[in-house]
């Protein structure tokens, strides 16, 4: 698998509205570059940042959207009160994430190619995008000093792992998980170059219940022109070990987990996969390198061969974790997990050396049917009360793992 | 109303378990003085920190709710890692909060007394709860000192807002509500003098939407043996405000609140209400009292009753903000809000002059059937997206507030 990275061939394109979209084909014959070739967008959409024109024919300037810094957290809060231009939506029954159909004018959806490996594009509704002529500066809600607001000027993008409507990211087979990690990364290095992006986050959202209403396998990849509350707060506790210790925080929970093993679900040559000292989701694990690593773009070609064929089985286990009752119809027969994955990566700017590359996997779910709500103490406080221990969440971990199959493609 | 703080009266007991009850009875006849008393709990439930007996005959000790200290974010995370003596669990269609039957010779509910006004209870299934004997020390699972551990020693109380399960916050009267602010006072005040405690915090979650199964008008109490993540924050926050410029931060919020207008939804003689200027919510609303004030006991009797009929109108308003739409068999009726109300309050121990007291309430619901979901990057990076904004959600506010009607109580 050493060969891996220069197998993907990248393909940039735009779509009509001028939004980019970018193909990672993973094998011959590179689908975007062969007979299923369509780059061209046909759809009649308006290029996204022209004048928004009203029903009386008013024309006027797509608002760019804001965020408003939260003084009592310290925190930016991107808000929808732009408008874009949405004339042209795609109908409900239609899968926007599908290839085109062959020999049809022009699809609906938004990939114009009529098969792929892996496609990323920019999200068509972004709660962040830089818009063109819009300066990125702070400017004072009703001339407050307590209410600073700025541009969102970040990016928000969709991935497809799989032209498959009906797959899911666990069944795509290595070779394919291979090439979502070379856009993940891509993702990142690129993303992470534009003006004002300070962080770069990865991650799929997978199930209804947490809101996820279309089902083709695909993530979101945003970059935020902010710090986010989750590693502003893991860089000031790195620091303060660092500080303290002289040593990097990620890479000493790593050594711990590993020292205990209590917790540690899965191993192989470069990651290891452990359920968290302290997990808070009733369902956690965290993915890690063995080498120090700040994000994505720095593993090397053995480690990404190896994280794919590791995330494969920690995501098929995953859907082995619940399964449903003897008392009910399906007993027996598992639940897809519904989850978060996301990758947690040292900021584009700042504590290179403090923050860690790892992924953390949790679910809402805590048994069939049973999911853990954030009320009160989580949503009002911050605080969290787990329902279960660790412990209890690594043992299932490894009874799952331990059905492993080994798989044709691996 | 100066009065009357002193018409409520108090009563502390004991359930058969030992847990504490207490009635706050608000008018003549009190019932929990009068004929309907029946304070002795005649239920079969062992001490709730006796030995458990096992199956076989074995006892073994209480095991004590464990917190263990997530090193990456710095938060403790209470563990339900404790088996407490659960014997006695009430059928599935009873209501535990109901008022006990009269002539019964006991009841399977939570409350000897056959009626009450508002009452208190330690919760039987508690997150956080000090068990006698179990130092308050300091750990270290697996001997690591990145993983330390202690006991979640604090306590986890509900509040019955009404002896009527079908009724709601919003529907109990100013006198009631009068009441309920006396018993939170209590309660702050209370578990503020415990050994260990750090914070009080008085909540509401209400709605199937939040997880909450119990349709019986109640909230929570919970005393916190650390500061919660959301307390440390604005704390922070509002200590470099005064570092800045010598002045207290929410007070500050407060006034720019007020000079704006533009987002404030209620005013009475001693509190505002406002949407604040980068709410997050779909819904959300603040409650804050004009004076500077660090927790609900420092209040005047003034400044309690003006709360009672200011914070009927906003629940009332926010059991308005949504109707069912035309399409929809109910169309045009109201629906109601499901929502988390929580007190924040200046902790116990510092933070006294910084931290100042107001109530946050907000939902999850966004539009009819409509639920904002913690996807993520809310979940995963804390990072908040909002659908809507401060400006949007104040004018529906106001609207819905414009359709006040005169309490016949107030």
């Amino acid at each position: 698998m050493s060969a891996g990275a220069a197998r993907v061939r990248r393909t940039s394109t735009r779509l009509a509205d001028g939004r980019e979209l970018i193909y990672f084909d993973d094998s011959e014959p590179y689908v975007s570059g062969a007979a299923t070739r369509r780059l061209d967008d046909p759809r009649p959409l308006p290029d996204r940042f022209a004048d928004v024109v009203d029903e009386d024919g008013t024309a006027r300037p797509v608002t760019a959207p804001e965020m408003r810094y939260d003084v009592l957290t310290g925190e930016w809060v991107p808000m929808a009160a732009h408008r874009m231009n949405r004339t042209f939506l795609p109908s409900a029954e239609t899968n926007p994430l599908a290839p085109a159909r062959p020999g049809a004018a022009y699809s609906d959806g938004e990939i114009p190619a009529t098969d792929y490996d892996v496609v990323v594009f920019e999200n068509r509704f972004p709660s962040l995008v830089a818009v063109p002529g819009v300066p990125d500066e702070v400017r004072y809600l009703d001339g407050e000093p307590l209410w600073p607001t700025r541009p969102a000027a970040g990016r928000c993008e969709v991935i497809c792992f799989s032209p498959d409507p009906a797959g899911s990211l666990a069944g795509v087979g290595t070779r394919r998980m291979r090439t979502v990690i070379e856009a993940w990364a891509d993702r990142t290095a690129r993303l992470g170059a534009l003006d004002g992006v300070e962080q770069v986050f990865c991650f799929e959202n997978r199930g209804k219940e947490i809101g996820v209403t279309l089902h083709h396998p695909h993530g979101q990849i945003y970059a935020y022109p902010y710090l986010t509350p989750r590693t502003a707060t893991m860089l000031r506790q790195a620091r303060a070990h660092r500080e303290r210790t002289g040593r990097n925080l990620l890479r000493d929970v790593l050594e711990a987990e590993l020292r205990s093993g209590r917790r540690v679900v899965a191993e192989s040559e470069h990651w290891a996969a452990y359920v968290p000292a302290a997990a808070r989701w009733p369902v956690e694990v965290h993915v890690a390198p063995r080498r120090d690593v700040p994000d994505l773009p720095a593993l090397t070609d053995p480690e990404r061969s190896d994280l794919a064929r590791l995330y494969l089985r920690v995501l098929q286990a995953g859907d082995r974790f619940f399964t449903w009752p003897e008392d009910s119809p399906r007993a027996g027969e598992p639940i897809p997990l519904p989850y978060v994955a996301g990758w947690h990566q040292a900021p584009v700017r700042e504590g290179r050396d403090d923050l860690r590359l790892h992924l953390q996997l949790f679910s809402v779910l805590r048994a069939p049917g049973k999911l853990k709500y954030l009320a009160g103490s989580e949503s009002g406080m911050g605080a969290w009360v787990s329902d279960t221990t660790p412990e209890r969440i690594a043992d299932r971990w490894r009874d799952v793992m331990a059905d492993d199959v080994k798989e044709p493609g691996a």
